[in-house]
């Protein structure tokens, strides 16, 4: 790891900071090789979402290195999902009417009338090989109508269907529990137009992340969404799980950014709001449900959505702080002084750090140690303007002793190792056995307290050491997107017990539930939480939900066994 | 009107703006005296929206200075409007049982058992003098539970109820049409939080939105909607007809900003979705529904939102360009070069400023006249960074000839003069007679185009001249919201004629359509746009809206004779 140009205490440091300053635009890094080993290329580096300790494999061979005959189907790893027995099983005539109205071998795998299990392999399985469903057939339309015709066949059928994009998803949303049809976008992947002048991209659902904003990069502009995913993710899933990403504190959510949409109902009628405008009154906002609907009423096939101006200029700091009180002190400072330009607001404990420096066998920035860090970015037009405005805030936050101590990258090998501070506490959480990830949002004024109670819960029972080989839980850490109220809780253990989910669940979500929070902040419902909505959503909620789905989806075909 | 330091021909001038740049901040300012005087206070500077030419009263007395009593009913004006022979008539049995729930004299207005239709008024008439209903009894509930039982109770006996905010609407959705019972939410005006750290406020639907925006001002926080009615309107209604406004450029619209809110359906369900987070991926996104449904599915009661970091520094420029291409190329420089600073890019004509100057007697801030006008505004956190890219970016299209003339404002009091030649422009084209006014949404490339045909069109059929006072058209101008893609269309008449009507519409919806635009940017559907929304929305799009209207409200009690 290169030296880090270091900030001591208040100003002396400030100074030398200022004069060197000045430096080329950089683009938002990868993580460390290091940490990016043991993931397929482009993929999450937030790994393992929650799912419940009673009902799913916590054993860590459920983890992307395992092959993917091994993986447990998701029927019996869990064991109380019984097959919708209303739905039919897809048979030849049924294969041969796909057949006809794809048009194209290339657009359908077969598995129904012959043997083509290794080819379904990838799509039945989810990349973190925790789900595996059954399916015999895999359709892959490149035309709105050919979904239209699809869906209608099937509702009229019985036939259920799973839509796919990028299959990146956290929560086993994006694979069959059964013999669901595979539905997958990937062959609808055109870019239909970019407005220079507007910033406003339309797309079809099956366009790759990447691909998406790297188009409109070189016009200048950027995907208002950011996440690990992106060389293999799917704007249409994006979309339909409402990701959230590293973007959303500046950029805000895919339901202010999305202007129009097309989808396909399971009756087949298509959904054309595929509107190119900012402004348009003129009655229901229905695309909303679609956004973060997870494919339960329909599938998205094309999306409009407004790109802002990319920043030329992007700055990073890494500091230390003595208390959460400080932490919050910190943000609503980077919050006035940095105000326009603040692209990210990163929150690391202590015992995160100690974890990625443990696990990686990094240095870390500072010499001494904090009990919290954070990590903040800037982004904007004027490298000289941000650069002063960053320095004129690490100047009053370390004058104020609000920030005990901070370094700012001189470079882009610089910012990069900063980041991987942040980025690579997911993978370090799974470094000594396993790991229990919690995706929460919280309010502010409460998001640390949970890590607090949580570690002392672990203190009491006797279940936690960090050199005890024989307890099972090594440490406690939190972590996460402070500006989105957005924290990230991982249970590092050398082992799964019994013992330490039953200190988790429910009290987590009885926490969270307690405080108004949310018990899936980025990563959707899926499978894997489809369970514990109640702690998140009052019984009215849920029953509206379901209320809507019967209007849209009544024979239940969409996505099954899912999310509501 | 004050000098305007002028910036004549490239770069000398420039020099001069940059050495005169240093100047405190500025609050937007309302427009001057002269252009308020015929405006009830902190109610629209755009006046009449667009109405149907051939159903509509378009005297030009049905303007804001005629006395209440002399407005047409809206039955006598929309002969073709029935009174839904279902509903109930409001008896005095109803009146005690809303009484026994308000449990208050002061909220609620009866003109079943006595005489009240002084008091009614109000509540029956907008503010445009324009529309007018025949309600007998408003209630003023001041609790969520009041609205539910309410409801409950019309929905039971069929009683229809029209919500109402600060009634500042301006397509006839706020008054009711025939005896509605007008449930006013202007007793529910409480703020209950403020998190100083998040910037999320919570708060009941009534409290008047200056009220919110001076609330979370005292913090440093901005609310992210600003509108001329900001002193009447309320937040509730707002967010019901997804008002747009003067800061969508920058912070987007109330389906990203909007977190969470309470609502009542007709059947006294209490939809409680008031969240106050910024990530929350737990099941469909409800509370969409109600953010531009106009009041017909249900009442907001509270609402959570996302408030950003307030701009201590506003900066104003106004200047002229030779073409519609230029101005497309001076707003992406703008978006480039000012990018995270740019709160308002305004296009205006040489026709709407000749109008302006005419009407109000201004000198316009250029001395030579140019085919357009635009007016850029930028708000950021640093006076001298702001300053310096302005004068950066003005540099460079005026060296760049996009540009040709310019000005920024040195002092508020010029601040003023440049927004005052934008806002005028509604009132001055009422000055001559009369006004048809669109408010529409169409994609940039065309934008303009469609003010161009129009002229054309009258200056081919003969309706139109600046002189002879026998034609009926004065003048065509365009102006609007260019960074939303938002055009004011305003057709500026010596006297209403049918002709001109026949000639307008439907062409306009027509041309509208046919470019993918929309019908109604901001002001949404009301009672004056009902009959058009296939000009903006397919056929399948009205059908699935209809569907959700049934769901949500199957006795169609909920603003009836509007919307969908």
């Amino acid at each position: 790891m290169p030296p880090l140009h270091r900030l001591a205490p208040p100003l002396r440091c400030l100074r030398l900071a200022n004069s060197t300053f000045q430096r080329s635009a950089f683009p938002r890094p990868t993580p460390p090789a290091f940490f990016r080993a043991h993931q397929p290329r482009g993929q999450h580096t937030e790994a393992a979402p929650t799912t419940s300790a009673s009902s799913v494999d916590h054993s860590p061979q459920s983890q992307p290195d395992r092959p993917q005959s091994k993986i447990t189907y998701t029927a019996d790893s869990y064991p109380n999902l019984k097959r919708d027995s209303r739905f039919k099983e897809v048979t030849a005539d049924d294969v041969a009417f796909f057949r006809e109205v794809l048009g194209s071998d290339n657009a359908i795998i077969d598995g129904v009338t012959k043997d083509a299990s290794d080819d379904l392999e990838a799509f039945n399985s989810d990349w973190m090989k925790k789900y595996r469903g059954q399916c015999k057939v895999v359709l892959k339309p490149d035309t709105t109508e050919q979904v239209s015709r699809i869906l209608k066949y099937c509702n009229e059928n019985l036939l259920p269907v799973n839509p796919q994009g990028g299959n990146t998803g956290l929560v086993g949303g994006s694979v069959p529990v059964f013999d669901e049809v595979v539905l997958n976008l990937s062959r609808m992947n055109s870019i239909h137009s970019f407005d220079e002048v507007s910033g406003i991209l339309v797309a079809d659902a099956g366009v790759i992340l990447q691909a998406a904003d790297d188009h409109v990069a070189e016009k200048g502009y950027i995907f208002p969404l950011d996440l690990g995913a992106k060389g293999s993710c799917q704007i249409g899933g994006n979309v339909a799980t409402n990701a959230g990403g590293l973007r959303l504190l500046r950029y805000g959510s895919m339901h202010g950014n999305i202007l129009g949409l097309e989808a396909v109902l399971p009756d087949g009628t298509i959904v054309d709001d595929l509107c190119t405008l900012r402004k348009n009154n003129t009655g229901y906002d229905l695309k909303q449900l679609f956004i973060g609907g997870e494919g339960s009423i329909g599938i998205i096939t094309k999306i409009s959505i407004l790109c802002p101006q990319r920043s030329p200029a992007v700055n990073v700091a890494y500091f230390g702080l003595s208390s959460y009180a400080k932490v919050q002190q910190a943000f609503r400072e980077a919050k006035i002084q940095l105000s326009e330009i603040l692209s990210a607001f990163e929150l690391m404990d202590s015992q995160s750090q100690a974890l990625y420096a443990r696990a990686s066998g990094a240095r870390l920035p500072l010499e001494s140690p904090h009990p919290f860090y954070c990590l903040i970015e800037t982004s904007g037009s004027n490298t000289d303007h941000d650069s002063e405005k960053l320095t004129t805030f690490l100047e009053h936050v370390m004058g104020e002793e609000i920030v005990a101590d901070g370094v700012v990258a001189d470079n882009e090998s610089q910012l990069q190792s900063l980041w991987a501070c942040r980025e690579g506490i997911s993978e370090a959480s799974q470094h000594f056995g396993g790991v229990y990830k919690y995706d929460l949002s919280i309010p502010l004024p409460d998001l640390y307290s949970l890590v607090e109670e949580c570690r002392e819960r672990f203190q009491s029972n006797g279940l936690m050491s960090d050199t005890d080989e024989s307890k099972p839980v090594f440490d406690v850490v939190g972590y996460g997107h402070m500006g989105d109220s957005n924290l990230h809780l991982n249970v590092a253990v050398r082992r799964y017990e019994k013992e330490v989910e039953k200190a988790l669940e429910p009290w987590v979500y009885e926490w969270v539930a307690q405080r108004k929070g949310s018990i899936s902040a980025e990563h959707g419902l899926g499978l894997a939480k489809k369970e514990f909505i109640q702690y998140s959503r009052s019984e009215t909620m849920v029953g509206l939900m379901k209320q809507l789905k019967k209007v849209y989806d009544p024979n239940g075909i969409m996505n099954p066994y899912k999310y509501i």
